[in-house]
């Protein structure tokens, strides 16, 4: 079978693989707690947080697809499936059930600066095996601070 | 805490809450793995499957949503956390790395089969409990057996 | 003068036509409610419920139309006239002058509870004498209980 | 309970908060009728006439948001019930059931040329207390007198 | 070769696969015929009814390709070529030559009733064998049936 | 009864006549054909095909459109009623079941080239009595033989 | 002062000059008369009229300016002005005050024919000095009998 | 034959008649001129003066409409055919030919100054018969004087 | 050094002159300002207000735009430069750092209130030498007025 | 290998075939002068021009795609790779380096009046053999017709 | 009072924080300035340079947006108030009253090259404390360096 | 002539200079390979194959455009005329006639290697420099290597 030739020597290629399939499962999650959150919410500001909910899903699921395609662009697997996001993940989970919107808000603040964190180890990485995916992981970084800000503005 | 209050009988509430629940683990589950297959894809017919599944990823997305706030609608949480879903999915599941094509087409075929099995199912459950829920599951159902014919009639 | 001669028998064209004039009644009346909350309206939340009560505004209008345009379709006449109106709505009035948010949310959730109420019976009563038109009642309802869960949701 | 302060002396606040209520009623009446006429017309001119009523409606529907959002920027509440307009409308009202369009035609000019004389009177009257407010007041006249003459001239 | 697999019993993909055959040779004939009027039309009603039997010829090419695509998602192989809409047809015809507007106005009005009748039939038909199918059923006779007030209307 | 008079001298007119009535039964044809070969596809070039077959559907009826209102502008009555077309096409037909793709890609092949001839004899017999509608002919003949090369090249 | 130089012979430009300039007063005229029927018009068929006649103002506007454009890109000055449209028109003059729809129709009719039978000459005219220019002559005759036959068809 | 009744009184309708049919005849003129320097243009401007000269036609064109619809919407017949335009123009004319970017400035420039000075007289004669026609004038002005600007600017 | 030709007397110009340049200092400090709590937000409210702020900065920046262009258009040079708007502002400032929501929504509330106040007195002062620029003053009183009601309503 | 059965004679087909392939040289390389005026140009008219260059490369780049794909239609390769264009070339080329832009004017002008002669004389090639590519070609060169007498209007 | 928490360390904090400061103070600053030479501009390249002044005003509202939420997301104050703006600019500034063109494109050139400056030195500065800053930087120096060469090429 | 002055040092400018118009030549005979392959294609994949090269064409294009513009900017002339095209090009060339699908894949994937190992070498000699014009050179890297992927998936 086929397989996809990568442009990168082999040791960038599996520094940036593992970088890449990190991102992969952070943005996974995020997109599915995202949504939790969304569904479960109750509180005062339910409307407000319902929407901006919404908006990190879309931003999780775009960059989804940018490092797992730039993944395979490299000759690396992504790999998303359920199993797989349930096992590694290192995003601090929602409880079951109804979610109180200051909750929400603590909790949506928790997840998005473990993912920054993360994030900003993983930009330092890249910038000597591989500069050009590097720029994808700054684009990323630089939305999830700000959503991790107006999710926090809002305390 | 506030709570729903459901516009169902007790009974139908039980039965229409793990029907949609039942659902919501179906629809996350197909898109992780139509996403899954859409990155890992190689084969001659690359291009047109690529773009086929990412268009039952948004079918997925956006039917994952009615079930969910349907649910939320008449009291009951909905469960879409990857624990969860990696718990108690029951679609087939897709093997890591490269997917050749011809593969591709026959597990996304079994995958599409065994949903819409659950979905009739369901529709047949709700009949009684609340035709209001149940007409949603039918244009779910609708859809994956559009889909099921479309991901088949390539074999 | 012609009239609109109806596809139905003349027994299940009764039950059908004082189930839309009910529903239509229903609806003319919410718009104009959640419109004079949507002016009136007063509270940190102002923004939030004042854009969501014109999403309810929308919904009824729209459903309205439909209501009117498949009774007349049937060769029932619909009557929306503001004296019919203020005279077989069944619907929990609002008070006049300012309306404070939680006060909006509480009443609005009330309206929208006794509408589907209404809307669930009129459902359960077409099944057998017109499931065309059963279809659209579905919907409505569909829509008049997401609202309801999202209004109830930011008690 | 906080409330809207003015930006208009108490006596021409007064004046203004009577105009604005009075145009609410004409306009929200207006949108009932021409929506009831728009259901049950019938005869050769029905899909000309049918789109024309639906013009009319929007163009009610519009201006009565305008009327109701300054009245209550100027600290007055305005009231758009359907037990008030039903009490207060003066605006001639059409029979129940099918309606012939030579006679739509000519009720629905009546029923804009009784609006349109209140509405010139109105914008005589705000001249001195508030021309802002009767720069709205013009517009709207302006698109009733065209819709006037544009239903007139199909007699 | 391959085929498509059912996801029907044998009994009731039969009844299925006849429904929608049957409402095929409708939409398509219907398609037809309205283009035929659309073009030989000749009256003072010219310009609104030229309009309108374009709106039919559009609503039942989508709904063609619907009963089509949803034949072959179940196995059954619909036939929409001239030589079989010809032969088996039951929509009553139209003359050649210029035809009067009012002439079209009865003759569509006819039209549409018959296939409505059918239609109503294939809706009772479907109710055990296949309810996911029947839903498709009632969104087109709710169509029809609101063309055929409109057509209906303008007598 | 009122007919439209012709801006043709009655020989070209004659000339003119047959060659729209012509095109029309071949357009209205292909876009029957093509629809059921667009549904009983099946084999691994499926979605490519089902989608190019779709255009091919959309160029025909675009331009049976405006043959046919070509002809009745010069006072001919166009005629594309389905027994019409099954009478007098002379397009190669598609058997009835499902439809390999290689075999679609030939009988359209041979389809198109059918029409083209035909299309080309039309182009060369307009020049002298209408230049006007030979110019309609010539757009049609462009497509059709762009679509030609498209349906070859994929052999 | 620069003028434009022709890419035609002298003999060419003057016939193709004379075409245009003719083809120009023809359609400003023809624009001006549409707009006054279109505001004077009464009658029962007002509205399809008035909005028939606006479409024949935007055909008349568009190619008006590609005939001017062509002329001036050919080194030929376009005159375009009121003085020189109200001197050399051969178009048929509408009344001033009120005009009634069914007279509306027949000199709109007798207009169209007009202006069509001057465009057949010109097309015939241009064949030899300029297929180029001939080509859109061919358009703008083409869309006139179109309206011709709508404005006829009417009667 | 029917006419339109005015909302107005008999002598502010003579006024308000002629106001209307001057403003009408200045916009017809300023649109035809602005075209005729549109299309022969010559200078080092060129592209920047043809496409400003567009948007003056624009603006022209929709306020024409706007002044004739409102005279009928008050009973008075507007006119605008050419011989009436050229009879009663008070607008300085273009030559014919070839025109200079320079003096295409200074003469639109002239044209709109020409045309200000009118309407601003017809601003104020309009104050007491009827402000609601006044404000149709002042909405014009407006625009009229930013064109003027504009094409000074670049002298 | 060419400079723009007034269509004003010299005392009116010098009057609307310094109405429009008050309005100018106005709006660009308003649009400033609005951004500048846009920014510094933080509190429960923080999306709503966040997003309502730039509703105020896009109605600011429009209405600047149009203030400017106007005076330009009357021969008087408006002066926007941060030093003159720094120097001349009346609108009262914002702190430096966060600003909690129920802060902004006072100070908001202050700042459109003073702004009112002053465009108030600048429609009565134009009335006389220049109601063509008055309507623009009306135009943005209007909505200032509307976002002071809005804010005012969430306190 | 499979190949493209053309439509035409042998002899028809050699003839168009050099026209098409004549026709490509030029478009390529026009798009590529274009764009390296559209970069390297300098001078006060530099926005207009730039502007203008990048229409004329919209325009060649289309038209290149049309005569391409009408080439392979026919049977004929089309042939527009770097090495070929700069071989075959017989478009007047451009200095490298900064172009002021009155030079470009001229420059352009030049360039377009050389393709429109050879236009000119492919359309009359084909009238014989082919009217349906005729057709085409008329296209375009109306087009670079009308692009010749803009750029030449600034000289 | 809540505040937001840095991503960043303490020191780097304070390194971006004065680069953001300094940016959004540029960039205010240039939209105020380019606004202001957008209306009082004059001469005969008027048309290309308002129009091209607003696209600057755009790209600097833009990316004053992004410079100020970035500061914010980081834990830094933005401060954007006219007095400050007036205090610490470093931007050249333009005289008050009318601008000649050229006078313009050396102001601009000369305003967007003192920036550019600052920017490059900021690009410099952010490397190493924040490379996810920096990108941010880089884009709008890009921006500007091409705006830059696009004013001073029309010199 | 006056030229554009750079922001770089004359060192910098000069590696930059040669990076900007390698990479330019690179991508102007991608865009005219992508196009030669996209009409001269065969074989089973034609369609998706001919779709998917112009996303390439559309890439190159934007891109080619992107580098010749950041050249400009920094006071360097770009040269993408067909000669210096053909001179300086690197990428491997295409045969003409008919192509093979399967060929295609393999040269392009070709081609697009061959441009991906020069452009990371100029994102590495950029970093240095210029940082602001590297930025430019990894999007596009990105890109390319996004196409190297898809192109290479479907061997």
């Amino acid at each position: 079978m086929a397989t996809i030739t990568s442009t990168l020597r082999p040791e960038a290629k599996k520094v940036v693989g593992e970088v890449l399939q990190g991102a992969l499962i952070d943005l996974v999650d995020l997109s599915l707690l995202a949504k939790q959150a969304h569904w479960n919410l109750i509180g005062h500001n339910f409307r407000s947080l319902h929407l901006q909910l919404d908006e990190i899903v879309a931003l999780a699921r775009t960059h989804t697809d940018v490092m797992a395609e730039r993944a395979v662009a490299l000759g690396v697997n992504p790999d998303g499936r359920s199993s797989t996001v349930a096992r590694d993940t290192k995003v601090p989970q929602l409880e079951a059930g109804y979610l109180q919107d200051g909750k929400v808000v603590a909790a949506i603040t928790d997840i998005l600066e473990s993912i920054v964190n993360r994030m900003r180890k993983r930009v330092s990485a890249l910038e000597e095996p591989d500069p050009v995916t590097q720029d994808l992981l700054i684009k990323v970084t630089q939305e999830l601070e700000k959503q991790h800000w107006m999710m926090q503005a809002q305390r």
